[in-house]
């Protein structure tokens, strides 16, 4: 019986668009430091070091940022609905925290956290999210607007699924940029017009920059749909000024593009003159409501002080694209049936967090500050120690949760780089890797190497480094 | 100032593959029983019955089935790793969720379950799964073959994503099908290549069907990459047996097709005289392994005894891709950055369930047993109902949790559904939302209307509303 390889499945024979795209975060260096923990698991000793520090992706809570423990038990009561009928409860689980999850339980399909939800998520659980947009930005918002996601990831995804038709769809993407973007852009058979941020304006975005990009895209013959805007920053870690925000939404208005804000840093912004607005409240302010332009704001559950990661709980919010168009986004939603249950209920206590007179208010305020210091300390700490280094330049952190540094590497180590055939920035961040234990992300697909910031121990060791580095390659 | 509104996003100008799949689980008639929902609660007493029972979906704990304690407390716990530290706890959760919580939590990046995991799943969870499938076939598993997901759903877009490069490429699907395939194939830019099961035969699988469909396809320039296997059946509710599986593996075998088996049902058999087998069991008690074959196989936390479709758990099992292949899959899969943790830890608990001597062991069997004794009965009653219902033939249900029936409508009923323009199927099934509030998908997509038998609350109405449909219309 002969046997037909013919339509096997290899590396040559999978869809070619899989193939064009990279995600660092998760790419080869993030694969490489899970050899060498394991290895240094088989022989500790081995290394300078006893275990890997990851700061190649954005992940509070591994590296040891605290979780809110009102969201928590919340969290607990809901997957266990039983526990709100045991007076032994309130030993466990703070009042305000029982009394939100019976008000959750109530409102759910079923009464209980088990089935499946509406594929836009639990009505009610909406509504809270819409209410705290609402609250946060002075303007209304509506339920039908939010789709309830399983992390901001899936509502890009979903997004591009909806407005690439092929090749000649182009999307506008800041560079440095959060490979997310291009990822999606490319998987699903899109162009993404890159425009460059500018470092020497603190990263700021500048909109004949974005216009030179669009028009010689356009001539190009591509039709671009959509510009997005990463606000804080991420990997650059700025704010937008409003005056900015302004001119990016006059400016997608008059060109008929959707503005794609990814707003997951809302809660992340550390310096006293900057301060978090959204698009849709900008666009408010002038005048422009849904009619006159589209915008679709991403927020997660995993960035901010509440951190949660690994729950996979996030929303967009649709403002402008129509009924017909939310219905096939609807559609396309409900192939994954519903976003999960915990990730929803989640987005939903980040928007609608406990209120003066709960009784667990003064915990979560004090938690909640405790945590926003710890980031303002450690971004002023990084930024610090960062800008001492020689050869090294870096823009001050405002927002976000990363560090983007320029490093000039002196001759020598881009020579012994180039013979051993990989580039400067991937040279450095497997040095960084091998000597001092420190995963982060090469530059390559931004410019640049950037580090993550949330991790402070290892500045000591980086700074040694850095300086042999500098010194002897 | 103009407004170039021609790249804004309308129904038109949308990717227009969204247009190609219906997905009518959650379509037309879902959406049109929410409505009438909403009008019963604002105007009860206003139809003879008070509320909808959604049938459309395989949803159980949303009709009543039960959670299984085990699993709740240990998701309780895991979501509230400070419960852990508590003696109280004790009062409030068995010993063993309370052992297998710690074990777990143990196993987690930073030691909770907060930070994103690896975009396969924790190698823990990921290990407890492949234990679990070992167990059950009698043939090694690895941990590294396994994809954590966010149910069953995600895994199929993700393989679609994956092997589909453009129209040419196709997929054999059976008819009738569960839409997801169709859909994830047509959103994806690929064809489906239906085959269709033998209704005469027990909804069995003829080799010889399937090879007429694969021939025709690769005479009209298609390349057949793989073959959808459902088993148990959805919506038909077959269980295959071991020689029709047998010549399936060797049928895809030597015509190099992927096997993907949706294997979700394997916790849901109901007859005696049949069992569920793995197509991987089958292929290597056939002496075949991952040289001679590909195959995944999907499984998700939503069904069985469990039932726990909000949490969007699952896995995928992959055997015959090679490492190359593997590793871009794992980069799509990092785009989501990792499953929900909710769902990963609920797989890790459905492949790895309480053993003799646990404390809580007779607890969870007593529950799980109870719960296939009830599937058993539903199964048997609904059965029983349509057989004698004038009109109506189906056959057995073996498996899964969904009635296919046949339904022979009079003239008149075919003649008023053309009267208002629909196809005699979405008549009915309208009927039967608006005149006894049962919810179901009607067969167009399949060819029949499909009855979900979880709920048997409304036979007696349906019966009725049967009668009367045969006799008057």
């Amino acid at each position: 019986m002969s046997y037909n390889k013919t339509a096997s499945i290899t590396a040559e024979t999978i869809n070619p668009r899989v193939k064009t795209f990279n995600y660092e975060p998760c790419g080869e260096i993030a694969r490489h430091a899970e050899r060498l923990q394991e290895e240094l698991n088989k022989n500790p000793g081995s290394r300078p070091f006893s275990e890997i520090i990851y700061c190649n992706l954005g992940n509070p809570q591994a590296l040891g940022q605290r979780p809110i423990t009102f969201f928590r038990e919340v969290l607990s009561l809901c997957d266990n609905p039983a526990l709100l009928q045991r007076d032994e409860a309130s030993m466990l689980f703070s009042q305000c925290a029982i009394k939100r999850a019976r008000k959750i339980i109530e409102a759910m399909p079923g009464k209980d956290s088990g089935p499946y939800t509406p594929s836009q998520g639990v009505k009610n659980l909406r509504e809270s999210v819409a209410d705290g947009i609402a609250g946060r930005d002075g303007y209304p918002s509506r339920p039908q607007d939010i789709f309830l996601t399983d992390g901001a990831s899936s509502a890009v995804n979903l997004t591009m699924q909806i407005l690439i038709r092929s090749e000649e769809d182009a999307i506008l993407c800041p560079l440095p940029e959060y490979p997310l973007y291009s990822g999606s852009i490319l998987l699903h058979g899109g162009t993404m017009v890159p425009y460059n941020l500018s470092e020497a304006g603190d990263w700021g975005l500048e909109i004949f920059e974005v216009k030179r990009c669009l028009e010689e895209a356009r001539i190009s013959g591509l039709t671009v749909r959509a510009m997005v805007v990463i606000n804080p920053g991420n990997p650059t870690g700025q704010v937008l000024s409003v005056t900015n925000q302004e001119e990016i939404v006059e400016f997608c208005r008059k060109e008929g593009l959707v503005i794609l804000a990814d707003e997951v840093y809302q809660d992340n912004v550390y310096v006293e003159d900057k301060k978090f607005n959204s698009f849709k409240k900008v666009a408010r302010s002038l005048g422009y409501n849904e009619d006159d332009i589209s915008i679709v704001s991403y927020h997660s559950v995993s960035m901010g002080y509440y951190g949660e990661c690994g729950r996979r709980g996030g929303y967009m919010e649709i403002c402008g694209f129509g009924e017909d168009v939310m219905d096939e986004m609807c559609k396309v939603a409900s192939l994954t049936l519903c976003p999960n249950i915990g990730g929803q209920i989640l987005t939903s206590l980040v928007m609608d967090t406990p209120k003066i007179g709960d009784d667990c208010f003064e915990k979560f305020l004090a938690e909640k500050e405790s945590i926003q210091a710890s980031l303002v300390k450690r971004a002023k700490t990084l930024e610090k120690a960062f800008s001492s280094l020689e050869g090294v330049t870096c823009n001050r952190i405002e927002g976000a949760i990363y560090l983007f540094p320029r490093i000039h590497l002196p001759a020598a180590a881009i020579k012994a780089a180039k013979t051993e055939g990989v580039s400067p920035d991937i040279f450095y961040a497997c040095r960084l890797l091998h000597d001092a234990g420190i995963a982060v992300v090469p530059g390559s697909g931004f410019h640049q190497v950037r580090l993550l910031y949330i991790c402070k121990r290892k500045i000591g060791a980086a700074r040694r480094l850095h300086t042999k580095f500098s010194s002897n390659c």
